[in-house]
This record gives structure tokens, sequence and C-alpha cells, in this order.
């Protein structure tokens, strides 16, 4: 108490970057996470729970020589001193999974299949829509080298967006191979130790196929870009045939299916890695296509390019391909909501080992606000029914009442706050989004009856009305006290 | 990969304190979350999540004026310098509700009652059993001044403890109200300004009950105790009437219900708060046997002493009866898994206005350790069905089978390690609890023909039999592949 004379009021709000989540939110979260979970156990998944906190060593991130570890993580230093251990909250779920397959490779099944869901924290700045804490929904097959598993994933994706209330039509799973960009480099001429300059380049290139389009990619691959403002990007340098290859390999998508391959086959003939990566594409292909899974779904796409620096095999992203409307209002492609691959040096920095592993991670944020755009959410809209409060004396009565209600199933509460204004127990009602209030006075008691409200059709009144001018809605309704539950499951029934 | 030789291998392992949840676990504690939470809901608490990062200002530590804030929290300062922000981990959820209520107290529903879920982070040294991120469930009702709002949380609580699987008889809710406790020590002449640190002995010395006994307690509230030791404590320095009413309070548990209302009251006659504390029980208690909760369930007792220095009014305890053998093999009760009370100074520090408000945590861990016990957890015991892997060109084939298995709902994988050895696929299996295993060489496939493996009924096989010998066993069978899905199902339903 001496503490709040001296000190200044701490401010009401959470960090920045940081938010709430009220009621439904919550819940049709949890709703989307558990459709999800029961597709990933369907195909043998195992959830996997590790703690929001990580030593800095295990996440992978090195002490800088000043005061703090890396940008990016919220970390601080666990003893005063010198020898302190630095701890972090996880900023994605692939890194603590690594650190548990190297801790547990002894006592884990192999292939161990596991899938996660949880917040994940970025010290980054925040803005509008950007937070610091998110979800992240996690699936990764760890140890096993054949591209069946990624075929698995890409399965186990397709049929998790639709669980969820994504029809078949409004989304694809593209799939695409770092090796055959591999190959197509080679073809190129640039898989030389002297030309990580040149594939670096090309690989900043083709990820910027969307804002560039064909020509200023090409001027890239060539000699070079001059953009609007004048500034000069440097190109690989390729010549016309080179480019010629790196081009066709993005167009490869024109085509459909077996089309596809043949063309990629053709692009990285001379490559050993190359055409090892469109044999994986084709396997991969035709592991979905015996399990059902169309090009209505999934489909070869050498478009993909997220993240094909960082993976090392097939490459997977799921994209929503309906039309939301954006905060301006106007129509815009959803986009994606998920994205993965696969990557062979899992454990390697625990136990010096190769480990196969490969994965997916969906937005859950992104998925969400994609269903809620469709109008796909059924998180509860009716609110609880409230026992009202006439006479304070008889609270014994209203809670019996809320009793016998939750007893059958109906979501049912008394108002608690004070009584004395009947107005504010209806406008409680209403921010409560209720559908139905029960009211019992001294003289309803008498007879053995209760009033049934049904707020909806009554709720142009809510804000002015008097006791009698309520009674005498035809939204409301005399019954025996006997009859509470039947008659208030039909008023609910109502307004489904 | 340069870093890679320069730093030595990180650990694989968690920071000391925190641990991984596999499994079983995870579902097991998820589905008594959504137990306890569909109980919550259906008494019409909402939902509500908070960021794990709130704050230091927020959470109610102070800045000291060394390099770290308070030990106990997990605290980091966001910016270098001076001027940076220090945010922590929450340590309870009761923190972030009170930043919340201030926060949106135009916007919420007054009274507002909500629960929430979720791990909570505690910088404490670690021991066996002490983990530094544990689950808290808690539900609070902000803004409800009567005591009606305590009874329903108690009410609730009660039957969260039944909906997870604790019969009747198995546990008590045990209520007491600080109020008669404030009572008692003023009609024991303790209530004066002059004598706070005489109440503080009698605070902790009714405490020590249960380790000191009756009469160690009562040495305490007089001249003082001497321990084996020879340490001596100084008492409260009561005098044997003024202590008689201190005992008093403590053993008016041995009367039941009513008569331990009479005897409370009998005690704090000449005490208003005592006297408005023995109202608040009574009221509680009526309002309670009015929904059904009998002295089975719920009853008013004395001796809860536990928060009686935090909470302002009413608190509560929920006790597990039953028996369990402790690690040595003893039978001990398992005490305590839930608790809480009446604070009415909820967001005063944000705010200035005092908010009544009143709550119930539950510890997850606890809980889950004594359903256990009871062998009450109800998780998968059954793993998925492995389709094993004879030839290798036939992946397909073998993925097909796993999805007609789970389009018919029945949990299914293909095994994708190495599929050279058999006797590791099946030791997969074992080790996944698998209880079907799905056999289909080059024979069986020509015939149309699956061999279903009944595992559990085979699993001393497991070790070292050869293709051959597993054929031979009566745990097997030969059924068509169009019959996978009945047959299988048929073996899983032998092993419930």
């Amino acid at each position: 108490m001496a503490k709040d004379k001296k000190q200044p009021r701490p401010k009401a709000e959470p960090p920045k970057g940081f938010r709430d989540y009220f009621g439904a939110e919550v819940i049709e979260r949890q709703q989307m996470l558990d459709k999800i979970a029961a597709v990933y156990r369907l195909h043998g998944f195992d959830p996997l729970e590790t703690a929001a906190v990580e030593t800095v060593e295990a996440l992978g991130k090195f002490l800088p020589d000043v005061d703090r570890p890396n940008a990016g993580v919220f970390a601080w230093q666990e003893d005063e001193g010198e020898g302190g251990t630095w701890l972090a909250l996880r900023y994605d779920m692939t890194a603590p999974l690594a650190r548990v397959a190297a801790q547990f490779r002894n006592d884990l099944p192999s292939p161990y299949r596991r899938y996660t869901m949880g917040p994940v924290w970025r010290n980054e700045k925040p803005g509008p829509g950007r937070f610091r804490q998110f979800y992240q929904c996690d699936a990764d097959t760890v140890g096993a080298p054949s591209v069946a598993a990624d075929a698995e994933i890409c399965g186990m994706l397709a049929d998790a967006l639709e669980a969820v209330g994504i029809e078949r039509g409004d989304y694809i799973v593209r799939v695409n191979n770092r090796k055959v960009l591999n190959g197509v480099l080679e073809v190129a001429g640039l898989s030389g130790d002297d030309r990580e300059t040149e594939r670096g380049i090309v690989l900043r290139a083709i990820d910027k196929l969307d804002r560039l389009g064909e020509a200023g990619v090409r001027a890239l691959l060539g000699a070079g870009r001059e953009d609007e403002s004048g500034d000069f990007t440097k190109g690989a340098g390729l010549g016309d045939a080179q480019a010629d290859v790196v081009m066709g390999f993005m167009a490869a998508k024109r085509d459909t299916g077996a089309a596809t391959v043949a063309r990629l086959r053709d692009l990285v003939g001379g490559s050993e890695i190359g055409t090892a990566g469109v044999d994986e594409l084709e396997t991969i292909a035709d592991l979905l296509a015996a399990q059902g899974y169309g090009p209505d779904r999934i489909v070869i796409d050498p478009s993909v390019v997220r993240g094909l620096g960082y993976y090392t095999g097939p490459v997977f992203e799921a994209e929503l391909t309906f039309e939301i409307l954006d905060e301006k209002g106007r129509p815009r492609q959803f986009g994606s909501v998920a994205g993965g691959g696969r990557y062979d040096d899992l454990v390697k920095r625990f136990t010096g080992q190769e480990v196969p592993a490969t994965g997916v991670s969906i937005g859950v944020d992104r998925l969400l606000a994609a269903l809620r755009a469709k109008g796909r959410l059924t998180g509860e809209t009716q609110g609880p029914v409230i026992v009202t409060v006439m006479d304070r004396d008889r609270m014994a009565d209203y809670q019996a009442m809320a009793a016998t209600l939750r007893a059958a199933g109906i979501r049912a509460e008394v108002y608690l706050g004070n009584p004395k204004n009947f107005g504010n127990q209806l406008k409680y009602a209403d921010k409560r989004q209720s559908t139905v209030a029960v009211i019992q006075g001294g003289d309803e008691a008498a007879r053995g009856v209760v009033l049934l409200k049904d707020l909806i059709l009554g709720a142009k009144l809510a804000q002015d009305a008097t006791l009698e001018e309520w009674k005498s809605q035809p939204a409301q309704l005399e019954v025996p006290l006997a009859d509470l539950v039947a008659q208030v499951r039909a008023m609910l029934d109502r307004h489904p």
C-alpha cells in the first residue's frame, strides 16, 4: 500500500506486440487445432510439447561478444555474472524438435512422427497485425530418408485443410524440389564452388518473379537490372541459353502432372542431382495419386521457391485459392497458409550425425483468418442463459434454476452484479450475447412459474424498457417452473 | 558449418527445471482440461488467453536498484540502456487477469466470469518434481461482491473434479472465511494496529497445526515454543482464554454444517467482522445446499488456513481424500489439488478503484497425477496400425492401404524407415505400442490378400522371430485385401 503512494500507477496494457484473446477467439482456435490434431493423429503422428524456454546454445544462437544474444529472440542470462546460462523463448518449433530428437535419440521410435501446437516468440519490431507471440502448428517426420515421408506430409496437409473447413478447390498444395533447382543451376553452368555468388543472385531473382515479372527476372539472370529509381542490381551473368534453362524451370508449372515432370526431366537432362530431384517429384506424385490425391489438391509446381534456400529436397506450400477482400475492400488471393520441406541436418549440431527430416508448419493465425473470411468458424454465438435476480433474498432459488439448466447441459448463470437496476441485468445479458433471460419475481414465485424472455426478439427494447413493458412483449413467455428446461431449450432452438 | 568446427557441440537438453511432454502425457492433459473447460463454460465462464509476456510493471514487481528485477520471475530488459522496458514471463494467471480487467474495464461484461488454462513460469531453484514451467487452470469472477459468486466457484470446482473422473466421496471442498479469523483475532484482543506482530505470529501458528499439533500451536499462541533443537520461537503472548478462542476456531470443524456455524458464531460473538464472516459462510452453505451440494462434497471448515493471509473473505480448498502410495510405497492422503478465495483489490494498482474478485486455481499437474494414480486417465493405449514394407517398390500400395484404414477412422501409418530388416519394422511397431501390423509380400499381393499380425498376442516373439515363424503364429491372419478395414477393426477390438 505504501508502495502505491510512492509509485505512479502502472499502465494497464500488455507489452508492445503482444495481445489478448477473448472468448470465441480462444474457442475457435482450439476447435481448429483439435481438428488438425485429429488428422495428424490419424496418420500416426504423436504430440510433443516442449517448454517455452530453451538454452540459447540449444536453439542455435551463438552468444555475441556484446551484452545480449542475437536479436530476433527474447533472451536473458540465467545467473548474474560471466558464467550464467543464456536462456531464450523458442522462436519456432523446429529448433526444440532438433534438441528433443538429439536428446532422446535412443528412446524415440525411428522414424519419429510428431506434431506440436503452441506459441512461439519473435523479438521483432511489432507492427499492425504483426505480433511477437503467435501460434505455430507443426508436423514433422524425423529419420525417414524416403520421399514417401514427404508425400505423406503433403497428403496430410491437404486432409488437415479439408478437416478445418477449407473445401476442395479452395486450396492447392504445391510441391517443388531443391534438387531440381540445383540441377538447373548445374545445367546453367553455375555448379562450381567459385559460382556461389551467382547462385545466390539466381535464387534471389527466382524469388522475385511475382514482383519483377519475367523480364525483370531475366535481366537479373543476365547482366543485371536497373529499377525505377535508377539503382542497378548486378546480374548473374548468364548467357541466353543458360537463362532459358532457369526461365524454363519456372515456367514448367504451365503444364500439369506428367507433362511438368517430362519438361523438368528435359531441362535438367545433363545433371545427376537434377534428375534425382525429378525422380523424387515423380515418386511423390505417384504415391499421392495411389492414395487418391489428384491434381485438384496437390500439384508439382516448379514455381514454388519459398524456402528453397533452406530446404534440401522436396519443398511444399499450401495456398488458398479463393479471393477475399483486403482492408481496402479490394479482392485479392488469400495466399499461403502453410509451408515446409525436407531438411537433412536436423540434429547434426548436437550429435554430428546427419538425420533426415521433413515437415510442415501451418500458420495458425492466417488459417483462422481464412476460415473467418469464409464464414466457417463454428464457435458458439449464443451466450449463456441469464437467470436474473428480482429478489436478492431468493438467490438460492435462482442458483437452483441455473443448476437445473446446467444439469440438462444448458449453459446458464445467475446475474451476480448489483441486482437493483433490472435494466442493468438485461444490458449485461445483451453484452453476453445471451438468447434467453429467466425472470421470477415474488408474484411468479407464488404461482410456481417463471418468465422466459427471448432476448433476440426483444433486443430492440433492451436500452430503455421498464419491467412492465418487458412483460407485455410477445417475446416473453410465462411457463411453469417444472417446464423450465424444456421451454428454455425450445427458445434457444429458435436461434440456432 | 565453419561454426561447428570452432564451437563445441551444444548439449541436447532443456534448461534446468524444464521438461518435455510426450504423446499420452499431452493428450491426457488436454482431455482433462477440455472436461474442466466444459464445466466452466456451462457455468457461463468465458475463456481468456493472455500472452506469456507482460511488463514487469503490470505484473506488480518493482524494479530493484540492482541489475535485475525481483527473483521469482524470468525477466529481461527490452532495449539496451536505462530506459528499456522490463518484460517478464507471467508467474500466475491472476496478475494478467488484473491487467486485462483494468485495461478493458469499459468493454467487458460486469461481472466478468473468465477461465484460463496455460503455462506459468517461476524462476525458482528446480528440484526433483519441481519445475519452472507448469500449468495452471483458473476460473475467476471479477466485479461480483456477493458471496453467491464464491458459492458458485465452490460448486463449479466440485463439478469439475467429478467431470475429470474424481468420484464423489474421493474429494471434499472445504470453505473458510478470512473475516471469521479476523473476528477471532479481535475477540482474542489482537485487533489493534499495534498488534500486527502478534497477529502474524497467530497466523503462522495456525498454519503449522498439521506439523506442530495442538500443543505446539498453543505454545506459539502463548509464551512461545522451544523446538527439538533448542531454538525458541517467541509466541503471541495470549492468555489462556484468548488462546482458547483461537484453538476453538480451529477445532470448530469437528462439528458439521449448522453446528460448525453455530460454534463459530458463538466464538466471534463480540466481533462485527467475525459475525459478518459467519453470515457469509452460512449464506454460502445455504446457496450450495439449494443447488444440491451436500456436505459429502462441500463443507464449512475453519481449519482451512492456506491463503488466509492473502485472501480477504471466503477461502476454499479442494482436497482428494483417497490414499495413494508415495515414492517409498507408504500410503498417504493425496491432499490438496485446488485452492482459491476472494481478493477485493484486483485492479486497484491500475485504476485506484476497488473491484471485488473471487476465483480458484486448479493444480493441473497434481490433479493429473491423482487421476493417473486412480487409473482414470483415458488416453489412448493403442498405437497406430503399422503397414509394413516388404517390397520398397510397392510403397504406393502400402500407402493406399494406410489411406484406406484412415478413411475408416483407424489410425494407420506406413513404416518409413529402412525396410530391409523386417525385425526392425516389428520393433518399431512395438515401440509405437501398435496392436496390428499389416504385411503384404509379393506372394500375398499376387493372391490379393494381406496378413494381419496381432502384435499383442505375438509380443513374445518380437525380439527374434523370422518372417516364417511370424507367419505360422496363430496371432496371424490372412484376409482378402477387400476385408482390410473390417478385419483390422476386429483385431483392434480384441484389445479395448
